[in-house]
């Protein structure tokens, strides 16, 4: 297998995550996938990860830093039950630096199956609130990674400027099935429908027209 | 507590990250200590690193990310005991992109505990073989930090210009307790002598003129 081919994506379960995958099976590049539990209340989200691996035959790997719970509690409400969980975005939803600690995870996996690519699931809704949703980090994250392996490894966020509503449009056109992705932030047996992620689900399917197959709480 | 007073240092147990501390501590910061298992064979060094907090009265988080074995088996001698271990550097004694994963977390305890440095003890001797112990790296790590926070936060690796026979001359004035320290690559009773690591500590001392508390195997 060439080097150029294979991409590693960094799977959340999510939506949009998923269908980053999707696109990058559909540009012709082998997937592996990594996925990750950090001290996120929804840990559901990992198994939905899983299942899309399952259904995109794609391998994928499973890295526990479950041990930062530790250090997001009290700071981040998508891992500390405590702090009380949003409608609209708010500080304590963001869990600080998680995408860079993912992406250094990838880049050391990038290394160890010769992959030059990662691809990640940032998107244009929420780059103004999400530090580490941006171009500007995730570009200077790349040059970190090149300075930091001696290695030309590309980190793209294919999204990263398109609103959650057209990624739905573009999932759709993939055929990605929305109803194994998870978003809700919190861990029960439906989507919460109240939580930002939720919100933000429900809004972004109404917005782009297409059914949305999420069994919802409320 | 003032905000600028507090440090995190990224505490691997062996003797540059803790005259690091021990440095830190001289500077008047309050430290802040991180220590990690990664999958390293060694994890020695994390109980040395334990010891080195109480000995500076200092708190200390032991971040388990074990999970990365998966991803360093094949790859890297320090974590997989089937690659020979060399006494001179060869390329698998390289963890790929082992001090950004870490970085990254101290980045984000950095944000928990509102803390504004962080420090590691990449050092001289390491600089040109391994890429993640070069200035040009951190500082590049440092500014990606700052796009994917919002926050100024500093990096340094206060002697990643000093051989590390230095690195023990400085240390020894702080009194620092060196006995209490462990380099090896290996997770034997007493440090083995032969691998990479035993052998710099052992022709730092020499350098240093400073008697080496270690006791090594051969």
């Amino acid at each position: 297998m060439e080097k150029e081919n294979k991409c590693i994506v960094v799977l959340s379960g999510g939506l949009d995550s998923t269908t980053v995958a999707y696109w990058a099976k559909n540009q012709g590049y082998s997937l592996y996938l990594l996925t990750f539990k950090y001290g996120q209340i929804a840990t559901k989200e990992v198994k939905y990860a899983l299942k899309i691996a399952n259904k995109l035959k794609a391998p994928i790997r499973l890295i526990d830093l479950s041990s930062l719970k530790k250090i997001f509690t009290g700071v981040s409400s998508l891992c500390d039950a405590d702090i009380p969980m949003t409608s609209k975005f708010s500080q304590p939803i963001i869990v600080p630096f998680r995408n860079a600690i993912l992406l250094s995870i990838a880049v050391a996996y990038a290394v160890s199956i010769n992959a030059a690519r990662i691809f990640y699931g940032a998107q244009g809704s929420d780059e103004p609130f999400y530090p580490d949703c941006r171009r500007e980090f995730y570009k200077s994250f790349e040059a970190t990674a090149r300075l930091g392996t001696d290695l030309v490894i590309t980190i793209e966020a294919p999204f990263s400027n398109m609103p959650k509503s057209e990624i739905i449009k573009l999932g759709s056109s993939f055929g990605v099935p929305f109803d194994l992705t998870w978003s809700c932030y919190l861990n029960g047996p439906k989507h919460c429908g109240k939580c930002e992620s939720c919100v933000n689900r429900k809004n972004a399917f109404a917005e782009a027209g297409i059914l949305d197959p999420t069994e919802y709480n409320e």
